[in-house]
């Protein structure tokens, strides 16, 4: 099923590449990546080999190279690689031959080893044994430790490894200047100045045994090496640790050259092992709330949601409440590090449910982006906000403008997501709405909810045309989340969420009008709420909401039941490459069929469980199921949540499968430039708001069990106002364990029946 | 001696690689580089290997990527890569076991070839065999062909190719936007926009048996790709052959999309090996007066001579006039491509006697550059001419403020050169002199020369400060060749040349005047030439001229006698590695002591080698080289030169080899960044201006051969006066051909004897 080999023991729970295979090099490189929100790395060995591709992303670390460029997460400059050369023959996996091999990636403690016995061209038999994690503990921090045991004779040794600030976003370079320089003969400093930012990296090296001299440094451009020469014993370890210092120049505590001195002193007098610790112990108190126990699951089946929750840790920017996600996390340069509406709906629930302040984080980083939902909005001719189909750092629109050019006519091909796709605006408020309801925070909501949820309302309110004939707001011209049809007109997904966005901002405004007419009155001032008020109601009476046909069908469109269904969608579905339908069709066929790329219709019916009857709600699920080759990666995970709500769990369990296969599969194009943040975030919702079947309103939690027939029972935390709640599920019975007592009662809702979870701290309820 | 095994027969002379090794990776990439004078490819792998580095520039093609760079020869897309993939493993050397290897470059005509077998991890054996060159015939032609024959079974084969805009200048991208497209499903194409310039790549890939549907093409990100998947059978030869055409939109005579799809088609018609005859018939009539032939010398040592010609050659911008001849060439990153003084004094005498018209080229480019040199002038201000110390295209100073940064102290280091370093000013002048006295070139002096050589003289003027004390014209605070002295007064070689441009200007000024009065009234109204007239009187009547001391020795400088003779020199002068002495010194105590980089003195005995007696000169070769740790490749030839003027043939001979081996040696660190066009240019001196003692004044043409012992017979061709006059040397005799008729007579020196040629198509003189 997965690509790698997994593992479990005292010590974690291991991804494995048992055998060293250049053909899923960069797909590895990737899932292997290790995050810990500030920065990430992939995981390139130590030593170079062919067609790798080198990364490391620091949140937050945008540029526009040139003109015609959008803002891009910058690829970094390397601290990765340390170069071995014994005896003048320079040391590569690619160039000798493997007697031994092991990479492992441990999810639970994010730790990396790389575990080799190679033969050197020259005879040299040699163990290099590679560990390295980038620390939960000082974010800052990236360790690396290599030992290199020669194993048939003595020999000459050179470790070269430094900095290399050649790296470039695929030949792109970003840094418009790279100083390097050496502090005491003992660290090595790289100063690298973008457009406006700048990244500062200081490392320094320690040889055990102990290397009497200082090594040489050599400095060439925009890199910085030591060289340490040193003869090594048949059967004696040397130990190479290099500890590394990130720091973008944004942050607001930085420290300057002497205080990074420190920091790597004090990285010396603690060692590796004892660092590794640290940052353990950071992410073993995570995983103790985040950690799902499963009883019948497979451990591969373990590992893939352990390695969900491991990337979900790492993409998170934990300390800049300024960012959020990118689709690609910090693990490599696709979607250019750009945010997308994944975010709040794929990946946000993990965070509410689990570590609701980080939600309350992602979310403020759209208020953040509020100058930029303006501006787009009045680059279109709207009103309000309307956030930009991607981001970067700040909230302007990243689309390009163009894709790749059409090779055969020259012509460039437009990108018209970003013009058209604009459900995102509703997809913020939902999942602010959902924060809110969750956690009451009425602060998150003074400080930066209101203001969003308004000024969206008003961008759906000037963005739907009055129909006059039929007397109905519509929603024409638009892209939902099925990018395989285009220019459509009341795309259901769409139109409810902007109904529901709207919905919102009412029931909001009027309820603060109550609650605190002051900020009322402030924001009345400013967005004119009671006119938008009335335009609201006359928008909620008339918008066209679809409804199901006489077959029961939702219509995705105006005109997508009319289209020409494609007989053959099943070779599609199959197919191991990602849309292979615009080899035989092209763009323009392809929207003129029932074909999907991913679910919309069946998106909808997750965010609205309640919205029809489980029996519409079934036979749409299958009968959009059939139209869709799930070439997004966000298109399993849905159809898992939407099987499992109206009790498909067989169905279910086999698309959670190919959920969880979407990062670690065995095809080696996938994930090559960086792992699937909202599919990851799919599966940790699969898992809980599928299966386990965890919702919520504004004054209810649900949890509405639907296991898979081989799973016999399941436990994991939530934190419920402030408290965290193990839930226990088994075929029989649901127990709830507050860790302390909640401070006021929550209403609990397991299957159709209500219980209050206040007095007690356990609770339990016979399901059967 | 030189690292590369040699080989000739009928079909050339061959550089050859016999086995393959990465430590010389990069070396070998420049050394077997092909340039066509209108751009050039290092020597890489079809396949792509571990470290290599990729270039490909275009003469003219400079770009200044950010504001604290210089402009740059530009590092160009890479066409020459050929992924090749069988049965799923992607091929290359490096990670395949090495049957058979031999790569090996055909001096006379420019072809490289590589010949592999291989076994493939999969166990399959293959024969490739690749071969490629750069037109002569069209310059603007690449073509490649790569013959693939598997050895022991059927399998699958892909071949992937096309062009790749992700090269960068270590990692810095100079192209600010690059757009490809496939034109019929047949041409690849790419645009690549600098900041100002744009190259444009065309190609066309064939092959044979003949491929039935048109190739996949996939674009990504600054780079496209044909992609061919075929069934292979055992022992039948499949052959891939791509003709690529390569163009700078700086060019005059510009073909659209349509004329180079119709060039590519031709080429498609005619295949690969009439392309090459149709080259190989253009260099065949170069090398024919290029050509030296020496009876009694090994064949390393020819082939070493036919290698600095044939870099002579693919460094000469044949089309365009505002170009010259960069310090690498066209073969690599090194000092960012600028043109040096090593053009005038090193590079243009080969061309001189052998292709006169391009050393009126590369002169017509500095007067091309006469405003930026008017601009240094003014910058420093001084008045007239101050021609830069490095430039790229146009005449602007290029050369960097600050080199790498001091790593222990983190403080920059200041490029003195650029700032201090004068001598190129009467360098250039020198070198217009040599051409006008050679080919009395008149319209060329009216046109450019007459320009550039008042305005050199007025700026010497201006440079020069008047010791009110000693009454005389000094020269202060400058450097001259030897750049391991810095900041010193009176440096023996600028004051000469100093005095030598002026003393030149004033005496054309005054023939000027009499042959062309319009012409010297015009000049006079913008130069002041009258009052000029009366300065160089001054001047010349009043410079300081360093003349030899009681010791015989003429002082490098005002302080140079006096400083501390380096005791242990003969460490540094025997080091493998480039100046080693910065490891033990700094830089302030090297120029603190008696202590050379390169050859000084020696250079000024060398343009003018009737300025003292031979006792003298004698006196002074010996004494400087003792001083000398030959850590320019500038220094070599120099010596090889005034040895064997005074005819120390054989210490000559000693050197001589050593410059041989310059870009050839066994270490594998020189030349990785590109050939050293000065000293290949050395090479031809040393024979030609050396060993043959051919030189010439303003009337004659001076041959006193001093043949190293081994030697005993030489021939070459001179163009005299627009005729190939071939000179053969032996012990007893030299025998001068002309071609046909000269239209005049020309006085020839053969040691102290004057010849006139003219009456007779041969002439014998016997010397013995």
């Amino acid at each position: 099923m997965i690509y790698y080999n997994v593992e479990k023991n005292e010590d974690g729970i291991f991804l494995i590449e048992e055998h060293y295979n250049p053909k899923f090099l960069l797909k590895t490189e990737t899932v292997f990546s290790q995050c810990n929100g500030y920065f990430g790395i992939r995981a390139s060995y130590d030593s170079k080999v062919i067609n790798e591709n080198r990364g490391m992303f620091v949140a937050g670390l945008y540029n526009k190279a040139y003109e015609n460029e959008v803002m891009e997460l910058v690829n970094c400059p390397d601290i990765v690689e340390v170069q071995l050369i014994f005896n003048d023959e320079k040391f590569s996996i690619d160039t000798s031959e493997l007697l031994e091999y092991k990479r492992a990636l441990n999810v639970l403690t994010g730790e990396l080893t790389i575990h080799l016995v190679c033969r050197l061209k020259n005879g040299l038999d040699v163990k290099i044994y590679s560990s390295r994690f980038a620390s939960y503990h000082d974010r800052h921090l990236f360790c690396q430790n290599v030992k290199i045991t020669p194993l048939n004779r003595d020999g000459e040794l050179t470790i070269v490894s430094g900095i290399n600030g050649q790296i470039t976003n695929s030949g792109v370079s970003q840094f418009k200047q790279i100083g390097s320089r050496v502090y005491d003969k003992k660290y090595m400093s790289m100063m690298a100045y973008l457009t406006k930012d700048k990244l500062s990296m200081m490392n320094t090296c320690v040889m055990n045994p102990n290397y009497e001299k200082s090594p040489d440094f050599v400095l060439k451009r925009r890199s910085i090496y030591a060289k340490y020469k040193l003869s090594v014993k048949k059967n004696q370890e040397v130990s190479f640790t290099k500890y590394n210092y990130i720091k973008n120049s944004q942050e607001i505590n930085s420290l300057n050259e002497e205080d990074k001195k420190r920091v790597l002193d004090t990285c010396i007098e603690k060692g590796y092992d004892v660092l590794l610790k640290e940052h353990r112990d950071v992410l073993i108190n995570m995983w103790k709330y985040a950690k799902i126990d499963i009883k019948g699951t497979s451990l591969e089946e373990e590992t893939a949601i352990c390695f969900a929750q491991y990337h979900l840790f790492g993409m998170m920017p934990y300390e800049d409440m300024k960012l959020s996600v990118a689709a690609k996390g910090l693990t490599g340069e696709g979607y250019k590090g750009h945010v997308f509406w994944d975010t709040e709906i794929f990946i946000l629930p993990f965070f509410l449910y689990t570590f609701p302040q980080k939600a309350r984080h992602l979310l403020e980083f759209r208020y953040h982006g509020l100058a930029g939902a303006r501006a787009k909005a009045i680059d279109y001719g709207y009103e309000g906000a309307m956030f930009p189909w991607e981001v970067a750092r700040d909230g302007d629109e990243q689309t390009p403008l163009y894709a790749a050019l059409n090779i055969h006519t020259g012509k460039a091909n437009k990108v018209w997501s970003g013009i058209k796709e604009h459900h995102v605006t509703a997809d913020i408020v939902y999942a602010m709405w959902k924060y809110y309801t969750y956690t009451n925070d009425e602060r998150f909501m003074l400080d930066y909810g209101y203001q969003v949820i308004f000024e969206a309302a008003i961008f759906w309110y000037s963005r739907a045309s009055y129909n006059e004939e039929k007397k109905q707001y519509e929603i024409l011209d638009i892209i939902g989340p099925d990018e395989y049809t285009e220019h459509i007109d009341n795309n259901a997904y769409t139109n409810y969420m902007a109904y529901f966005c709207v919905k919102v901002a009412k029931k909001l405004a009027n309820e603060l009008k109550i609650k605190n007419l002051a900020v009322f009155e402030e924001m009345n001032r400013n967005l004119q709420l009671e006119i938008r008020l009335k335009q609201w109601n006359d928008f909620l009476d008339k918008i066209y909401l679809p409804i199901p046909n006489q077959d029961n069908i939702i219509p995705q469109d105006d005109t997508f039941l009319s289209k020409k269904v494609l007989d053959n969608i099943d070779y599609y579905k199959q197919c191991d490459e990602k849309q292979a339908i615009l080899l035989d069709y092209s763009r323009d066929e392809v929207v003129d069929m029932q074909v999907l790329k991913q679910a919309d219709v069946v998106m909808l019916l997750n965010l609205f469980p309640h919205l029809f009857s489980n029996e519409v709600i079934k036979e749409n699920v299958i009968f959009y199921e059939n139209r869709t080759i799930h070439d997004s990666s966000l298109s399993y995970c849905a159809h898992v949540q939407a099987l499992a709500n109206i009790g498909e769990t067989d169905k279910a369990f086999k698309f959670f499968k190919k959920a969880l296969e979407i990062d670690m599969n065995d095809n080696p194009s996938d994930s090559t430039d960086g792992i699937h943040s909202a599919s990851l975030g799919g599966i940790w919702s699969s898992v809980i708001l599928g299966f386990a079947g965890v919702s919520h309103g504004q004054n209810y939690i649900e949890i509405s069990p639907k296991l898979p027939s081989n799973w016999e029972a399941m436990s994991f935390y939530m934190n419920i106002k402030g408290v965290y709640v193990k839930i226990s599920i088994s075929k029989e019975k649901i127990i709830l364990e507050c860790e302390r007592q909640l401070d006021s009662a929550v209403n609990i809702k397991i299957y159709d029946k209500e219980y209050k979870l206040q007095d007690t701290l356990i609770h339990e309820v016979y399901t059967k």
